[in-house]
């Protein structure tokens, strides 16, 4: 397969149809129309193999994620995606492998009627950077900065899957035996979780210029809620206990391992927000009724940092605590 | 160096300050806002180490490259340069070539005062992928497909350059005994067009609503041309003769030589474009007050494809047309 080819076959499946692209991909940069009254959200991912996702991960999985770790960042500022730049760069020019991950990246890019206006195909180890761009009106912007103390923290969805599937993956995990006595229904809501994560773009919508301090869940809870809390100047405290569990691992996982998989594990692209108690009723039930549900993690507190307590009321401390390179 | 002040010494260095950003480097996304009555032209270009450019390539070149190349395809749409996303993959994070990569960046970011507004920085085989945003109005843009018959061809600059600095590097090439013997300043001229190339951005905002076709010449004048006139449904005749030469190639190639590397060579980030011959005195006098002259170089012809003469009038027929991966 040839560059040319290669690129073909990635616009066929990805360019979708949008009136506000002017010109798209095809020419040394595509043109695009911001409406009237929105900001741009701008951000950028990449995933690596080996590093971000397994190195038999197929192909349809990588395009679907490589798409969906970006669209969760535009969740979590609660923008409405519209396009997305594509860098790709493969060891070699494989039809079935290119076809099935243009494949993986439409199917979720047609679920917000993203176009893809342009991109880069080069040769080298296999590594996708992908670039989204969004709309939201600048002021109603979700930002980590927005915690306040006394803000109750939310988190979407439930937390610790995708990692719990990674383990999945790993024939020398203790977990591996329990889940070889699991239903397969275990273990493949595990791995869904782990290679086609949904951005919680719903949720940002409902969230936008109601919640108060806001991130997606990507490198972990307590690292991400990190963030947030010195953006803000504010700390957390967490109650283990009240951490949203799936089924699949609740029955997979003792206490320990699970908390430690749920607050430091990573790639769960929930969403972990705060807001005011006087806010929150109203706001839960439009989150629900948005598809996504949000639960109560715990409190904005004085101080700095992020504390955990276990069920019982005692410090939970633990020696990982979310994902970071060059450590 | 941990991931995070990797973070900190690109951002203190690239950042810079505009006005219509309203959000930078720190949250899940940036916020930009586009001016009224302007398209935002986008577009990526990826560097892989061995491919793009050799392993041994010093930090800061890399770090001005991986910018000049997006910004001369920003400079083939005309349009002006505003912001950019920077995705970086490196094998360790060595402190000192984060730094200096990162200065590479600057220097070229701060003469169009671009401002970096996000990225991601991720463990791996060193790749650099740049998405460059720019601003146009939409009617005034350069594009590929506006090259009609009867229009001269232009380039800007010199053609072959950073080709011939290429072979430069290479012990066993022929060239490298006539290099030898040559002045030091030949080298490092055909060396500086190589590790930093300087985007033509100032001659696209001269071109912007008056040229015919464009594109930049990244691939090779034969690949690229190649690429405006698929895009406007027309073939062209280039004299090898005109191909505007540097001093240092000249000395050290002979005709034909000199031919392969300014035809197919690449890495050139000239741009290439048609205008009628009614427009040109003027067009011509304007580049050259914009500090950067162009030269005709041959013309749109009916048909399809792209021909060079030599300097007798008969075909000249290349072996290799250009740079392609996956070939």
């Amino acid at each position: 397969m040839a560059e040319f080819d290669l690129i073909e076959a990635i616009r066929v499946r990805c360019a979708g149809s949008r009136d506000d692209v002017r010109l798209g991909i095809g020419d040394d940069a595509a043109l695009v129309a911001v409406p009237l009254g929105q900001d741009l959200a701008v951000c950028t991912d990449t995933l690596v193999a080996g590093v971000h996702f397994p190195h038999a991960t197929a192909p349809f999985d990588i395009g679907w994620k490589a798409l969906a770790v970006n669209l969760s960042d535009l969740a979590a500022m609660g923008a409405t995606p519209a396009w997305a730049t594509l860098a790709l760069t493969l060891p070699q020019a494989d039809a079935s492998w290119v076809e099935g991950f243009a494949d993986g990246f439409a199917a979720l890019a047609r679920e917000y009627k993203l176009a893809l206006i342009g991109g880069d195909t080069t040769q080298g180890p296999l590594t996708v950077t992908v670039t989204v761009h969004g709309f939201v009106p600048g002021p109603l912007a979700l930002r980590r900065a927005g915690a306040r103390i006394g803000d109750a923290v939310y988190v979407t969805g439930t937390l610790g899957d995708a990692a719990a599937g990674l383990r999945c993956l790993d024939p020398k995990d203790a977990a591996a035996d329990r889940l070889h006595v699991a239903p397969a229904t275990t273990r493949d809501a595990l791995l869904a979780r782990l290679n086609r994560p949904v951005p919680r773009v719903a949720c940002g919508a409902v969230l936008r210029g109601r919640a108060g301090g806001c991130i997606d869940v990507s490198d972990g809870l307590l690292a991400d809620l990190a963030h947030v809390c010195a953006a803000s100047g504010v700390g957390a405290e967490l109650d283990a206990a009240n951490l949203p569990t799936s089924s699949a691992l609740l029955g997979l996982f003792d206490d320990a391992e699970r908390a430690a998989l749920q607050l430091a594990g990573g790639d769960d692209y929930e969403l972990c927000f705060t807001a005011a108690a006087q806010d929150a009723g109203e706001l839960l039930t439009d989150l629900a009724r948005s598809g996504c549900g949000a639960t109560a993690i715990g409190r904005i507190v004085a101080g700095s940092g992020v504390r955990v307590r276990d069920a019982r009321g005692a410090p939970l401390v633990l020696s990982r605590r979310g994902f970071e390179h060059f450590t």
